[in-house]
């Protein structure tokens, strides 16, 4: 590993665990019964302890950074596992530059600040744009089929990519970093991650990603299930960044990126769905400890982010139906988080209400 | 039924049927898989369908009206349905209107404006105050186990002051009211209501509350079946003003002329919890066309909730384990619905941003 990911990678430290039953007990000091707040509940404490116990916490400034990468197995000469042609993923960018995709609508919904960066878009570099961050690894991946995605270094450098960006964002003040990508074939690279990191049967992880009949369906558990044969050496030798780069997408090692900077950072790290869960996924297999640092936004459409959820004890917060993946739903999520900061911060205590506690 | 109700339930009409599929359609047209934007392309839709067709459809200006009420069956002559005395209703509407509260700190967050209405607190009136609307019909309801709670005038005011409520909101321009209440002991009112419309086994909708034991849940639910059972001839007689005046809240009733009056004048009704679900059902009983204008903010962690949910058929937005009432959920909820609004809105056609369509 480079030295910058190492360094990330041991960067990422356990919160204090002194600041838990400090967090609950201001929550149980507000004017509602116990606990009666849930998940927001849950989110407050979280950012009370990655913030060091200091009142108020701060879910703002949040920044949106959706990595952009194609996918060899979804090229013209792949097997066929969108319905989309690769060359959405390069329109699609233009889409965010210009503002009229799904994640540019929510972002402004929610006052989030959008970075939109080609990793690995296939092609050559877009025209400079203020959203847009030309970071390309490569112009796409290779066909898993054929070898690997990625070289090691490739893959490598895709992840320094991600603890860049996620460091400058510390930098800038960010608190708040929400996953998003953009990739035609990713819901088939996410899987085969999820097949070799945790275990799961492709049959069980696979699903339509942007709408594949259950023909299309049974042809991508196929091609996961070759793509698991053809690289079994690299995952019995269980190597997280040779499994990443065998498997995965250069969107998918920013995204891993960005979480294992993000955690190091101290920074909160919302997980969006499917994809941004795989890139969860092979960045927990390098450092367990950035758990402590993601929340799982959403529970995606795609039928297998469920058993995933439960392999990873993920659970996520909200269950909208979603499957658009770019970030969308981490970036809606942030309006809870915020909920969550103003709970903890601005509620009044009983003492301070003068309203009676409870009997018992 | 007096001229005011009776209006309010005539007023309700079908939304134009013509207009769903001209929805699809364009959601069909934005730049996403179809569907993929899941339960938010669903209230998109909903929006677009109460407010005529006309884009850009408006969430904004959001109402949210705290409705509070004491209960007899609560009071210090009472069984003992709740952890909290009967005078922290009196000190939450003083929580509320000092801003200390959650739905206060949910309001600020959200940007959503609040009221907070005396309906039927025990004791006099309040002092004067911006935020607090003086509307009280009874100082409190009658304990429900020595005869009706309200009588059928009371509840016919207090569904009045919901209705006049509404129409004033309306008149100021909202489009979005949400539901809101304070009442201790009105789990266990709502319980009886949810008993009594929908003929629900009480043990399968009374839960905890604001946290009662394994023991106080017992009590509780025999409270209920004997309330049942006082009141048998008011329930086979099926008239719905009987029911909830038999068994019902003034913040109850005030709420379900919230839901009658806010369908009347086209506007969504947001609906928040367990209690405010009762105020539903009630509307529902006197204009099932209610419905159209609904949507139910939350999954309660109130157990009976779901089992409540299904024999409605509503699916709540949000699952985030919430109890506390106050039109909580319902606020945070408006955050969703205006990430819809601004999908329907905002979001890039295929054909405007020269994105490829799917294949087959």
């Amino acid at each position: 590993m480079s030295d910058l990911l190492q360094q990330a990678v041991a960067g990422v430290t356990v919160p204090d665990p002194s600041l838990r039953p400090l967090a609950q007990a201001r929550l149980d000091s507000l004017t509602k019964p116990q606990g009666s707040l849930g998940r927001l509940e849950e989110m407050a404490a979280l950012l009370f302890r990655l913030q060091g116990g200091v009142l108020p916490v701060q879910v703002d400034p949040v920044r949106c950074l959706v990595m952009a990468g194609d996918h060899g197995v979804a090229g013209p000469d792949g097997p066929g596992v969108s319905l989309f042609p690769q060359a959405v993923t390069r329109q699609m960018v233009q889409n965010f530059v210009n503002g009229g995709a799904g994640v540019n609508v929510l972002c402004r919904s929610a006052g989030v600040a959008l970075q939109v960066v080609d990793i690995g878009c296939a092609g050559g570099e877009f025209p400079p744009h203020p959203t847009l961050v030309q970071r390309k690894v490569a112009p796409g991946t290779a066909n898993f089929l054929d070898g690997p995605a990625m070289t090691r270094a490739q893959c490598q450098r895709a992840l320094e990519v991600g603890i860049e960006l996620a460091q400058e964002a510390a930098a800038a003040g960010v608190r708040t970093l929400c996953l998003g990508e953009m990739g035609i074939g990713n819901t088939t690279a996410a899987s085969a991650l999820f097949a070799a990191f945790l275990g799961l049967d492709p049959a069980g992880v696979v699903g339509p990603g942007t709408g594949l009949s259950a023909y299309g369906i049974e042809k991508k558990i196929d091609v996961v299930r070759q793509a698991l044969a053809c690289h079994a050496d690299v995952l019995r030798a269980g190597e997280p960044l040779g499994i990443l780069a065998a498997l995965g997408g250069l969107e998918i090692a920013g995204m891993a990126g960005l979480v294992l900077g993000g955690a190091a950072s101290g920074m909160l790290v919302v997980v969006d769905g499917f994809i941004a869960t795989a890139a969860y996924v092979a960045a927990q297999a390098f450092q367990p400890l950035v758990r402590e640092y993601a929340i799982f936004a959403h529970a995606s459409a795609e039928p297998g982010h469920q058993a995933i959820m439960q392999c990873i004890g993920g659970a996520p917060l909200l269950h909208l139906g979603m499957r658009l993946g770019e970030g969308t739903g981490a970036v809606l999520c942030c309006q809870v988080l915020r909920a969550a900061a103003a709970v903890i911060n601005e509620m009044a205590t009983f003492e301070s209400a003068g309203v009676s506690g409870a009997s018992g």
